[in-house]
């Protein structure tokens, strides 16, 4: 299957490798940014542009890995009416298409991909749909080549996961920065904290979240949840967010 | 060396495994439960009493594993006043011990400990503070048995570090919750969250937090955001969370 990648940045990145290593035979890279775009094609072995004009017209399938934004402004552009166009969004609707396209999919890759960081493309789950039954079936058909870990999802079940997302590795992430800054006061390298960050998430592969939680808030400890939130006077943000973490923990805890 | 574990919790459990592994002599297990400590006297084919004056008095060394408010009540009732005192706790100073004990340490083992999860506690940081330079030197060297990551460390910076854990650990392990509650109401088991849980941990094992992050907040993708907060209505403290985490990595990415 030949295949334009429009985008440049982390997910199209990864997307493209994958293809390349199912055998699919990738044509070009269109991206705004010529150092991106120049790049990706470098690391792929195949061409770029920069200009919406000069993509070529002879894929089967065009790859929308860009922002929102950018994916908004480039679907609606004239480009191989015949073709198959998907787009790689958590959040955006299928029928964001429909006006602009004839045939129209969406693969959704659950994981959190940066340039930086290789990953087991056969382990990330993806998620796909199809403007009709032979669509859903070629995309389908192409995620199973990529991942052993590929489901048919709705536009608003993808969204919903896309979300579940943001919680439990965007917010996740962030805490880690939040726990750097509060050892790093105290003189400590972010480092030490690595192995207790691996087994937070290695324990909830194997038992529930609920099974799994530690720590003051669900021992209900009054006393050092006050310790801690005295601590945090000079970060004001980070105290917020404690106490409103810790009132959801014990919340939760008492509940069930 | 004689010890004497005073709890049978999570941290009872995995220290008194870990010293008995190391060939520490463990003479008996105290908690007020009977049930928990008779579970764990098993595991450990040892003693266990629920009685404070059937403690016995000949260890060298008594481990206080319970929370901070048994802690407080059970350092003031006499025991063996020549042996060495220590308790685990992370933001518990050791000035606690001061008007009831002569020699008294911490040693603070930095990882989420639940009975039903077994861990490596070689690879768990211990962090150790002793009364006086001799006992200071007896628990490293007690420390340096049990693991290959120890540190002294003061009691104001054990608590910073112990706040920090609160961060990346408990409060992470809410945000795993949070994000299986969406995925359910969606249909969509746990269980698919889980490659990104992990991926998200194993990214900052060796990228910094800042480079790891991705996400529509990071991006000031304020469309996704708001279809997002839309579709947490149903859950007004998600949604609350979901606004304070995001403002918070979009100043951070501001900032920097």
């Amino acid at each position: 299957m030949k295949i334009v990648i429009i985008g440049s940045g982390n997910v199209a990145t990864h997307l493209s490798i994958a293809l390349q290593n199912a055998g699919m035979q990738l044509l070009q890279v269109f991206s705004r940014s010529k150092a991106s775009a120049s790049a990706l094609a470098l690391q792929l072995n195949i061409p770029f542009t920069t200009e919406w004009n000069d993509i070529r017209q002879d894929a089967e399938l065009y790859f929308y890995a860009v922002s929102d934004d950018a994916l908004n402004d480039l679907i609606m552009r004239p480009l191989a009416p015949e073709a198959l166009h998907v787009h790689t969004a958590g959040s955006i609707n299928i029928n964001i298409f429909e006006p602009h396209k004839k045939r129209f999919g969406v693969l959704y890759p659950l994981q959190t991909l940066s340039k930086s960081k290789t990953v087991d493309f056969r382990k990330v789950p993806l998620f796909t749909e199809g403007s009709d039954d032979e669509t859903r079936m070629i995309i389908q058909s192409l995620a199973f080549k990529l991942s052993d870990c590929c489901y048919e999802l709705n536009s608003s079940q993808r969204m919903q996961m896309h979300m579940a997302a943001v919680f439990c590795c965007n917010f996740v992430n962030h805490l880690y920065a939040i726990a750097g800054d509060i050892v790093k006061d105290a003189g400590i390298p972010f480092d030490i904290l690595k192995p207790l960050i691996a087994e937070t998430a290695d324990k909830v592969q194997t038992l529930t979240p609920k099974a799994s939680q530690t720590g003051p808030a669900v021992r209900n400890d009054l006393i050092t949840m006050e310790k801690h939130l005295l601590s945090l006077q000079s970060h004001p943000d980070y105290a917020a967010l404690y106490r409103l973490i810790s009132e959801m923990i014990k919340s939760k805890a008492e509940n069930h």
